[in-house]
């Protein structure tokens, strides 16, 4: 049974805005109304402004900076649409922060990625529609369903532009590894992978690349930039490796932390593709930096699940070969 | 039984360190070591360093600025104490924030203060102590036990060191109306209203005293002082009315957001009298600021909680005459 | 997407079957099949007589005397409801009891109003319609959505229909003055309140009429009336300050406990003006007393909440201007 | 490690008042102070008026007339024990009311025994313990551990100070068997059993004796007296087979309600036996019943719970041979 | 209004795919394809191969051999629905296993009928669906809707087809009583009990005939056939008090666990009626086995609870006449 | 305050009897009183035969073959524990199964590790002590406290009593990287990686040696050998790449299933080093196995749970350097 799409209401937070205002013109529907706002005290205050008694609800919030502020927002968002009677709640994290506290890497740890979780699913949300995932048994920290999409296929897209027949596909360390593989297989192009590791006790960790990258353009790909650092390290050893200095870095999320703008300014990296699953400060100051929009798969995610088709080719699971 | 205070650890967040530092002194335990930092990104990282198995925690944190972070950074501490196998995780909220967001004044808002409430409990919160809530029905938003402490004894006891032969307790409005009754019954003084109302239809709001208050030294007594915005037009319609100009504004919670400061520089205010469950920042700067201190009490109540001892003595509710 | 009214279904437990039964007659529903018995050891027997399977049932249930009964019966028919199979279980609980006990008066009180809401979310509801609520931070001792109306518009439009040239709307105590003021609003009437304090220790309380009565009707507003008691206290002290024996007491609840009819029929009460949302027994004993239905507000609401429309019309909230 | 018995506190709410204050007599402990009163509208009050923080409570009710007012108090009473922080809340429930409600014995009945026992968990209950549950499967509609304690043995200490050379136990229906068998082991008795069986579709229900009671003196024995009205059919049916009109009947609980004292004075019942789990009523009126105090019952199972021994030589499971 | 069949979705475990199979067929509706398979490490995989997003599923299966395994493998099932954003989760237990430890038999036993529902619900089960459970109180173990169907009108139209003038129902237990009484009722025939009881303290127990069965075919009604062993000593006391050896057993379930074939095959056992709730292994070598099919009604039922109409004419409980 | 261990009573179930037996010994604690069986019909059955009221109890299972067995004896034996009122409920995992279902690896999969999760939680686990996990975000998928314990130090040590100045520690794939590392920093040795990458499009997977192995001992540290197929491929490669083949493969957990066997018989394998944490089947059957026993660990871990001391010193996470 087709359901028209009038029944569906898609609301943003204030963390990135833009890419809810475009989904919400691809699908040809309006940004549903609320006001968000913080008080002088720093209190953050939501109102929703119009009737969402029934209508399924998407709710639209990345973890962008200020982060904190950015969660507590959305949960407020949720309480307010639930104590409203809405329909299914349905969050949409483009980028689902804290994910890198996924484990205890020293005791008496949080595991804040799934205290996140838990709090969601308090606050009343019933589904979650997320892209890559920084380590992918984050979605098992949920027990509502999560629908884990990819932006891989669109930065394979943009990446088949260009003339790949010097290229190789590095994975910056052993956690990227499969997602290089799948990579590469998209674009028939052989895999390099960065290995950290320490000879002897006492001896300096050294990061070696394993792989043949000699007069190869590097493309690294990675779920997020944050502060830039590792990248910086990975490409300066390809280049000492003999890869050409015209690396080209991926990732799905663009923390962009701190020194994040000037590292990826390095002579040695050509260009920076990422999507705006967060919003990009300043975008005209980083030259060599090109944002494609996660826009039409959030889009296209929605209108699936509003019409209960299924989103698997969406997913990084089913892109599998 | 006896049970000797070293199986009690005590911890603080980032919001109040001081405070928690002196309960820490006055109960004569060292404070848990934690380390609380912030990564580049913005996300809050805890670690608590010293064992906790089987041992009851108090971990201080108020909602003073950044709200947000301090809120989430308490959630992030209770989930790392709970899978540290920590005994009964009581949770010490000197200010309870967002309490004025405990009920809908326009439809579709959120019920903040509920959700906070709940959000605590998911996170692993067993008791909770707090002081002079806003609406004391936010009590009831809570399933585990909580501790509802008074600073109005502790201020009580501060305005009897004064001459107070001309003065009458005023509260500024209708909320305040039993605090404002309680403090007049322990100095034996008056006690006057404001009540905002509206006489006809398109008139504008008018702030009316009730009560003699001419040649009065005016004592407002209020639960938080925020930017300090309706207080001082409190003097003011108490001076127009013939009070003395020497009010003294008396309140549990320096929150002081905006220009708080400023407001409570007016020349009408002789003395501005808080406590120190939130941080006072540049507190050299206001001159007439006296803080008292609520260490003591929160240092009492942990010792008879420990120890399994009544605190009824310490909350508002059995103060009653 | 217009639903059918055949698939929601209404029942009424025994607390107020007229006031069901008026909103099936409004709505062109019938009365749900239902049999409700007790046993000669006082036990409450339910059994509902036709299939509510995928059906969205509302359950009509005020907390009349017997209340405990009462709350039992409502309770047990939920679990019957969702056992059976039931579609959305909404609860209509026109007039919410235990409200008084929203909070901690004296250490070691329930919080009975919460307990309640606890209650009723375990047996199984899913949303509840209640109207004017003792205090509205109760709306937050929910979870789930709770639509909350109000028969103040009713009660305007009642008065309307007479001289009110020289009437004044009064509080009877700090917790209606903001209803009070939004009846005047309506009305364009002027506001008094009753102020409850105690000038100095030892010194019997005195109830102080702020605002100017003298010559005026008073008609006085209230959430319910329970014994009576306070009221005539309310209505001697406006009559002592001058205002016209005349008054009318306007309250959307009857509880009408102990003396009360006695106490409504004092002299000085012109009319007493309630809505039927708890039943009223010996209605033609006290002749002053008008009885508006509020079954057409429910009626609408119910359509309304079917049909997944607004009813923030129908909220206090959203009266304000 | 022994613990002192004075950390331990009973309360008992207004069902059986007598038998708590024996137990508290036998275990040397007084009972904890609280007030439980009504409000004129019906409303039920109660304030706990000792401190219970971080001792162990036993709360004490049966669902005696007025049992939805008996029960509704109970979980009040949890709620103010569990906000005033009481260490482990352990329900006694001398007697399991709607017990006979644990299945559904026709379409869309409620379950009303389970329903209260996920009501008792909501409110705080932590341990239940409880006498001759009408069907044991109810102690599995608890999560949280249920303490099962039998009154036969009591009952078979008071028959032994009979003559019972010519007595036969009898099972007044089938779910009665396994305990009639029990009975009859412990005294050296035949059983005989009543059997309600209808022959032919359209033939009325007939009552068959199975065994042979001829020139003998039955005992009933039965979990509970209601009405009264099976067991006269059943001692009819006795004498009608041959039995001496000296029937014993005996029960845990004395619900006696409706008719049940006029039946219970029948010709052929020459004693009835029942405990005090329930109050009796003007006991005088019964010339021919006798009261076994089940106190000791109760008062060894709090002091074993309190010890953390077992209990299992009180319950019906371990009585077995 | 009427739903298309094609919205659902029925899965089969792998204890029974032979009944779903044919539910399927007489519903017209392919059986969904998942993958279900064993590691060699014995750990069960599930895969769900076809979009069931937004559909409402139902998932067979029974309590087979072997059990514990095909448990595991529902509530895995379960997960990977949920994950996959099914619709409503309907469980089908055609026959729901562990039922027989409903109760504690003895002290510290577990209640396993209730650890399943509990598990079953917190794996993602919405609703149950299942057949003659061996104790009805166990429909309450659930907060979760069950409805409790029954195969005793088929088994009844099994037995008119043949000549029934000098057949006798029996009980083989008094838990049976009622089940045997209805079946009495529809082929209006007498019924008689098997009564176990121990006459005396050391006596051995000894199992009666209760009822005239001289000369009669018993006609035998239990819910299941776990080995036989009670069975066969039934229908030997029958022959004993004078039955003809010509006995017909009927049963729902046929565990047929241990020496139950072998059992079953004694000569005075005419017929074993049985449905195939459970698989039957090696079917043709019991010749006297005939098996009814239960599919029919689970088509029925399915049938009805997808478009929302009445299923109680198929349970227990409103074939009560 | 020091307990004496004779309040924590140790409980075994059937998955490996002689780790839990050792255990005890070691503790000088006496295993307590169970009974498991399995009725005829494959459902399992326990009771526990001692008291355990109040008493911290320690389940042991692991998911050693049959593994849902094993799982759901778990589940039954913590259900009644529960429900005999013990005190904590300690859950010991020696290894913890279905580890590698912790993501989705295609659409539409369970997430199997945590619904195991949950499944414990519900069936009463009130903390989980377990050994080296699969992946260490397991541990988040518990909201109890899990303490998650490494036998890398053993290992290490029976490592080090052999030659080892040829020797060099290899990674069988990215997810072992770290304990490698971990493991070379131990006995300061170097590192290799085995690294499974597709150079180009439907070109066939190669497994790299990374770092030179050339006349080296490969050491080859694993969590788990299941059917030992990769291990015997790397052990291949390893030689191939001109490593000696004298390799000793190590790892926690010893499932063994499949062919596991033959092909750890291996010619190029000198010796396997697994611990106990599973039962060895036939151990005498594969000469060149060496089994450690586990057992002081957890029973250190057991006693430093009991007297609430840190057991950080036995996790990976403090094992850092």
């Amino acid at each position: 049974m087709k359901r028209p799409l009038d029944d569906l209401k898609i609301f943003a937070g204030s963390s990135n805005p833009k890419l809810a205002a475009e989904v919400c013109r691809l699908l040809g529907v309006p940004l549903g109304e609320a006001r968000l706002s913080r008080f002088s005290s720093g209190e953050t205050y939501v109102s929703i402004d119009e009737s969402v008694r029934g209508s399924d609800v998407y709710v639209f919030q990345s973890f962008s900076h200020p982060v904190n502020d950015h969660f507590v927002e959305l949960l407020v968002m949720i309480d307010a649409l639930k104590r409203s009677s809405a329909g299914m709640i349905n969050v949409i994290l483009p980028y689902y922060g804290y994910a890198r506290q996924e484990k205890q890497d020293q005791p008496r740890e949080p595991i804040t990625a799934k205290l996140l979780a838990d709090l969601l699913t308090t606050a009343g949300a019933e589904r979650v529609l997320t892209m890559d995932l920084h380590a992918p048994a984050i979605q098992g920290f949920f027990d509502i369903p999560v629908d884990h999409m990819t932006a891989l296929d669109l930065i394979a897209d943009h990446l088949r532009t260009k003339d790949l027949s010097n290229a190789i596909i590095v994975s910056p360390d052993a956690g990227r590894a499969k997602t290089a593989e799948r990579l590469a297989t998209y674009l028939d192009l052989p895999v390099a992978l960065m290995n950290k590791r320490r000879p002897k006790h006492n001896e300096a960790e050294i990061t070696h690349v394993i792989g043949d990258v000699k007069h190869k353009i590097p493309i690294i790909i990675e779920d997020m930039i944050d502060t830039g650092g590792t990248l910086v390290k990975v490409i300066e050893g390809l280049v000492q490796n003999g890869a050409r200095p015209e690396g080209i870095l991926c990732a799905t999320h663009a923390v962009f932390s701190g020194p994040a703008r000037e590292r990826l300014s390095h002579p040695a990296i050509r260009e920076v593709v990422v999507t705006d699953t967060l919003p990009i400060q300043r975008q005209g100051e980083l030259a060599n930096l090109i944002v494609l929009s996660a826009a039409p798969l959030f889009a296209e995610a929605i209108d699936r699940i509003h019409h209960n088709r299924s989103i698997s080719s969406l997913t990084p699971e089913s892109s599998k070969q």
